[in-house]
């Protein structure tokens, strides 16, 4: 049991590699770095494959944050549990774990509530670079701390993340598929099964069809939506979307008139539930606005980090029934739900390999940030020196 | 058959009291009048009781709406049918009928929904002046047309109503009571148990315990609330409030901190439903504000009718998982509920008679109106000169 729970490198000091950011929207550098054992209710994982998602370039980009670089970025990614700090004891070294940045931490109001995936003690915070056990990083650099992302932080061949944040899955499930479901498709199917629990029949508008809109457009087709609508300006997108069942794709520059009008035309009033995969204050608008009057729901699950700019709205409008509400993580609670999004792909019946548009090593992050802000992939996942892949 | 679809009056004009809005805020004149007899679809009817709602009282002050003076104003009463239009099928003459300003047509896309009460035919809009059927008006002084109001206009012995707006009810319950049944009771008790589906030992807070407020009580309390809060600025609201079930009464002006601050230390983090009753955007943000992340609903209830000020929002709060909604009639379908809500009321399930707080000839209606602006009348029912009571 002892020798389970802890592999040969417990408790040291691990020297690897990670991709570390110096400062906002500077490239990466692949650099040897130390990182410290987990304290008690931390894990010590070795992530073999990390994808790129926006919320990391999104961050990277903010100037603001320069107070918490260096700083080691990713969030969606899969590995094998290394070993574990005291008192963890629902999770054995060699377990098969995705890292969720969305933390359970199992006893609080939220936790105990079954109407959201919130966490009173574990609550999201891009700004954040320090562990919550003790206020301190558990990388360095020749002695310097690296700040932590999201808690997660899985451009590093080894990370150290907080039990409440790990998630054991199925060790026959592909850990170079699987690692997507960390972040963008378990927030795209969640926010259509979980979140606007969308019913068989309905119709459904997407905005932005990048990996998340798809993972709408996945949810949708396993909630056995009857219109499936994707909008988006860039009209290479439609090809990918029509694969994930996009009844019909519509590129707001193709029409004279708001996207919005061309939606209720086309829906008998509009659709039943829209999703903002953007992160644009004027898109969100949009999509509430697409929604059919007296019950139509418009999810939000972009994050508009660029812009400080309010939602507005004359509160007569609440009277026109539409609801207006938003997503993180698809409404999974991490630990006790994300298992199931594993086995329900475990049984073709989630799409996700489908998402994966290119493959590269780790140590060519630089690359595969470059695909992804060009508009070129879809999902990149890296493997890392040593995951066999 | 024919003698009960018809009563002597039938299709004659018919010549009766009514009180004229002759312009915006200026008292009210009771006047002869000319009744029309209904047109194909329209219903007229004998209102024997009517009562003041703040809507009322609200759009009467609006001076941008002079267009539409001289008016008959009212829309919470109940009457007796006395003709019917062709084509009107479903009542007959001597039918006890509430009219309602929520029409349901019955066959539109909204109506054929479940989950609204809107109608797509029958939209609320205190602006509109004429009948639809023709867009002309029923009611005239001295040949000159009067306008309506809300489509029901029960400010007068007679009125002439769509017939998508009256609901027959059980003949046996007393129309000096289920009159508040046409709005206020109507919308706070269904806010709760219509629109926001409260469930058994959930938290609620209301803001604004005028008639409506005490309504949502009442929902809170038939709903198996476990804590009800009552807020208002006025604590002479109290004692009735207590009536109605509330656990505890905050007066904000009491509190040296916002008293969303105060809900959430009472709460363990804020309501599981807030309601506002007031009409005010500053309120609504509070009320929104009281609730807990992850699941709180606020459902707002109040109309704002004199500012224009927009209800603004980061974006970002959207993730931390409450809703904003509304709600109209309680989300009622007048035509198809409503029953159900007067039976509740025969079988004792529902109080409603303790939010009559005065009883006056129609004749006074000027009295009615000042005890309502001046926050000393909860309901005040008039009973017209002709109605037996």
């Amino acid at each position: 049991m002892e020798l389970n729970r802890m592999g040969s490198t417990a408790g040291q000091v691990i020297t690897c590699k990670a991709a570390v950011a110096w400062a906002p929207k500077q490239p990466f550098v692949i650099e040897d770095i130390q990182v410290a054992p987990p304290l008690a209710s931390e894990v010590r994982i070795k992530i073999t494959h990390t994808s790129v998602c926006h919320t990391d370039v999104s961050v990277w980009q903010i100037k603001e944050l320069v107070h918490v670089f260096p700083r080691i970025f990713g969030h969606e990614a899969a590995g094998i549990v290394e070993s574990l700090g005291e008192s963890v004891t629902d999770l054995q070294a060699g377990d098969h774990v995705i890292p969720i940045f969305q933390g359970e931490c199992g006893h609080c109001s939220c936790c105990r509530s079954s109407k959201t995936n919130l966490c009173e003690e574990f609550v999201v915070n891009p700004a954040e670079g320090l562990m919550m056990t003790d206020r301190k990083t558990r990388f360095s650099i020749r002695g310097q701390p690296i700040f932590h992302f999201m808690g997660t932080s899985t451009f590093s061949e080894f990370t150290v993340v907080h039990h409440a944040q790990v998630v054991k899955v199925d060790p026959s499930a592909p850990l170079h598929s699987i690692c997507l479901l960390g972040c963008g498709v378990a927030t795209g199917v969640g926010a259509v099964l979980k979140t606007a629990k969308v019913e068989a029949e309905s119709s459904v508008a997407i905005f932005g069809l990048g990996a998340v809109g798809l993972a709408v457009a996945e949810g949708a087709r396993i909630a056995g939506a009857s219109k499936v609508i994707g909008v988006d300006i860039n009209p290479k997108k439609f090809i990918k979307g029509k694969l994930f069942g996009l009844t019909e794709c519509l590129n707001p520059l193709d029409y004279g008139q708001p996207i919005q009008q061309v939606i209720h035309q086309k829906t008998d009033g509009g659709v039943d539930y829209s999703f903002e995969c953007v992160g644009n204050v004027d898109v969100m608008r949009t999509a509430y606005d697409s929604c059919h009057k007296g019950w139509g729901v418009s999810v939000v699950v972009g994050v508009d980090t660029s812009s400080r700019r309010l939602l507005e709205f004359n509160p007569l409008e609440l009277f026109e029934g539409r609801t207006w509400t938003g997503t993180i993580f698809g409404g999974f609670k991490g630990r006790s739900q994300l298992p199931e999004l594993v086995d329900k792909y475990m049984k073709k019946e989630l799409q996700v390999d489908e998402m994966i548009t290119h493959r590269l090593p780790f140590l060519e992050i630089n690359e595969a940030f470059k695909l992804l802000i060009e508009g070129n992939s879809l999902r990149c996942i890296m493997h890392m020196p040593n995951s066999g892949y």
